[in-house]
């Protein structure tokens, strides 16, 4: 691993700061060290010692009282309550055609024509977290060094350097594949279809998070599989148990799709004894197991967490990823290595697709072959953490009693629960109206509890604007709180 | 138009003569001016007379006898037996799955394991007859004026100008488009199964041509659709009477996909008379039409031939295009407009790969706006119109009597008729022993018919290596007449 920038005096002051707080050797409601003690402690001048109180204060970690100085607090996010755990014992719903496109549609247009001044609605990053002078200076260079770039057909498979440097990062996360085994994809979307076309045929019924991200839902309808969503708990992710009861119940379930790290939207983590346990149980019940490992490069984590692949013995699991929340949101850089059906998703990918472009791939696999990747992931986790942590504050500050919600340990958004009788989609009409735009609940499940939820995204740089938003969206989520 | 560069003084003598000797006014078997007569005549030098009776010879115009100089002689591919026409009132074969994606998985893989050094089988250019350092350049200063071109998400529709420029080269072929009714795929290919997802269901019938490209048949196999094969004229494209009849008989037809201009792998062109009839006709019987338009450029006329879609007034057909032979094969520029299917095409991509990256698009779509474009279409007509015809050349020269075959106005190859019990299949194996890889037959039709014919591919440069292993094939096609 490649060393990582220093951060600022005042961060790294910060930083020790919390420490102090989270370890409990500062209690909430304690005096801070005034200005002057700061500066003489560390030897930093006034200024240097504003930003540190000033960064606690927004990060949630200090208040201003006037005249008084900088006082310990608990962040208010740390005092939310937590979601509910999906009830163990709980039959899940029988699986059924997916009907959202025309909701997604209707979705789409609307944000269109609202003019949407601030899109929470999306799970990317801005702009300026990706390398993209990095990758365009590498693209620059390809198109120098590659003259047949644009006049000759490259492999189905992709460009084998990138193929290399995709099998090479793999080994991380405990899989052994080789630069063969791996089909690129126009992103993890073409991926995911190519995989379900491979393992099902209409009619079949695919097993998913409940909530999945729309996306999901959209391809299963589009491909005329019928989804059984399966309860998934916001910390551990899909719950085994429910699967089991699911498989007991119905058992005619052709594939499962699961994203187990940062789930999207709910943002849990599978602990490995449960990937262990699902490999084994799909292996067993003869269920192709799709995992889809779209932000795994997210997780604010030592060390790469091990892939649901890692545990395959049998080919039983088709491993779907993409470049695009991680590296370049402008490029279509997927992946699959599809297990014991490879040569039936390069077949399929052949009839849909052809050959992806290769530029990109000549680009970014010189960047991804050079410390300068690592050090950009690094970066854009703590952009991300911090962004993370200034929404979930202003929410729990701004939304109203009984919101509920779970901080994920990494990615792009926050998954909210609002108070009984608060409809996200009453929310959605309501701040669309005023030029926000958020995710309603109603996009991640086919079931009438989702409108309870809604997901905010954390990928832009926190500003005034954007607290003055939440701020907003908060008044009109008490709003929406019907009086029963 | 932009002025296209003047050929060598020798290429237009040739032309000039060559004109002489179709018009009859040289007749066939008459000696050719001497070269002193041929200096004198055009006041050019020893060497530019030796080159002009050197490329009428090359192009089948003249033959050299051994002292006497050079003789008129009318080439040998005018003298081949054309093609039969599809029989009127004969009544196509019912609607069937097709099953060629084995078949097609073990071409692949026995051309790939064979060490290939000549391929005739595909259908494109060598990559000297793309613009590529042209389109390089275009591609390298788009990635410098846009520098959010790794890092933003670009519309799902495509690049702006790219459309507008697409749309305005359409109303050359009649068709009165909007940028916003482009949707950019990834090749052809994606267009294709866009437009078969959007109008048709697992299970329905599709109507093609027979014989058509093996990638559509993939692509109806790959989707569970059935295929019903329309016979089809080497002349005059799909027989508009064995449509009919098809629908008389079956009527239960969903859509028809037809490649209205140089047939793959016919090079057939539809009369004008022909398309509004079959425009008229689909539009009658609730056929959703789906016009391939991917050769049209190659075609050598006077201006561009109207489009199927140019009499479309209901929003009946689907036009899908790509630039991947005319322009760019290593790039997967492909563009759909689908009529009243539009938002449901739309839907669909968004679904299986979202948009397309946009680099290619900035790039191509500048060089598509000068006069660039139009001068290397020209080049590269010319170029394999000369290709074409030294091909067929050799075929009617070397290949075993019975052969037939016509010449198309223009495209990439030519289909090939074997003499009767002559399987192309056979051919194909020795030949593959040989390094050389041609297209048999049987990929182009679920039918045993196709057996007989054999598409060869006239995309690379002419010279003795690729004359060498036509006179090859011509003897291992005679070597494969089975004697009955």
């Amino acid at each position: 691993m490649s060393t990582t920038t220093t951060p600022p005096l005042y961060r790294q002051l910060a930083t020790h700061y919390r420490g102090a707080i989270e370890a409990g050797a500062l209690q909430p409601g304690t005096r801070m060290p005034s200005l002057r003690s700061l500066m003489r402690l560390h030897d930093i001048s006034l200024s240097t010692a504003l930003q540190l109180c000033r960064t606690l204060e927004s990060d949630g970690w200090a208040e201003a009282r006037e005249r008084s100085g900088y006082f310990v607090r608990r962040p208010q996010r740390l005092r939310m309550a937590q979601m509910d755990e999906p009830l163990a014992g709980l039959r899940p719903d029988p699986a059924q055609y997916v009907g959202i496109h025309g909701q997604v549609s209707d979705f789409v247009a609307r944000r269109r024509a609202a003019k949407v001044k601030l899109n929470l609605s999306i799970a990317r990053a801005a702009p300026q977290f990706y390398p993209a002078e990095e990758l365009r200076a590498a693209m620059t260079r390809a198109l120098r060094l590659w003259p047949d770039v644009v006049s000759s057909v490259p492999p189905l498979q992709g460009d084998p350097h990138f193929r290399s440097v995709i099998a090479q990062r793999a080994v991380a996360a405990g899989m052994a594949i080789a630069p063969d085994d791996v089909l690129v994809t126009n992103g993890c979307i073409e991926a995911l279809n190519l995989a379900l076309r491979a393992v099902a045929k209409p009619g079949d019924t695919i097993a998913v998070e409940s909530p999945t991200f729309y996306g999901l839902l959209q391809v299963l309808e589009s491909l005329g599989l019928r989804a059984l969503e399966i309860p998934t708990s916001p910390q551990t992710g899909l719950s085994i148990e429910a699967l089991e009861l699911a498989v007991q119940t119905y058992g005619d379930i052709q594939a499962l799709v699961v994203v187990p790290h940062l789930q999207n939207p709910l943002g849990s983590v599978m602990p490995d004894a449960h990937k262990e346990r699902l490999v084994r149980l799909c292996e067993a019940q003869g269920i192709a197991l799709i995992e889809d490992d779209t932000y795994t490069e997210l997780l604010d984590a030592e060390g790469t967490p091990r892939a649901l692949k890692s545990w395959d013995r049998t080919g039983n699991v088709l491993h779907c990823a993409s470049m695009h929340k991680i590296l370049a949101p402008g490029l279509r850089l997927g992946w699959i290595t599809a297990g014991r059906w490879q040569a039936r998703v390069e077949m399929l990918k052949y009839t849909q697709t052809r050959n992806n472009e290769i530029l990109s791939q000549l680009g970014a696999g010189q960047f991804m072959g050079t410390g300068a990747y690592d050090r950009h992931l690094r970066r854009l986790r703590t952009a991300l953490r911090g962004q993370r942590e200034r929404t979930a504050e202003a929410i729990a500050t701004y939304f109203p009693e009984g919101t509920r919600m779970n901080l994920p340990p990494g990615g792009l958004q926050l998954w909210v629960e609002l108070p009984e009788g608060c409809s996200s989609a009453v929310v959605f009409d309501a701040a669309l109206q005023e030029g926000i735009a958020i995710a309603p609940g109603w996009l991640f499940s086919n079931n009438a509890r989702s409108d309870r939820f809604l997901r905010i995204n954390c990928g832009w740089p926190y500003d005034d604007g954007l607290d003055t938003a939440l701020r907003r969206l908060g008044t009109l989520a008490g709003n929406a709180i019907r009086v029963g």
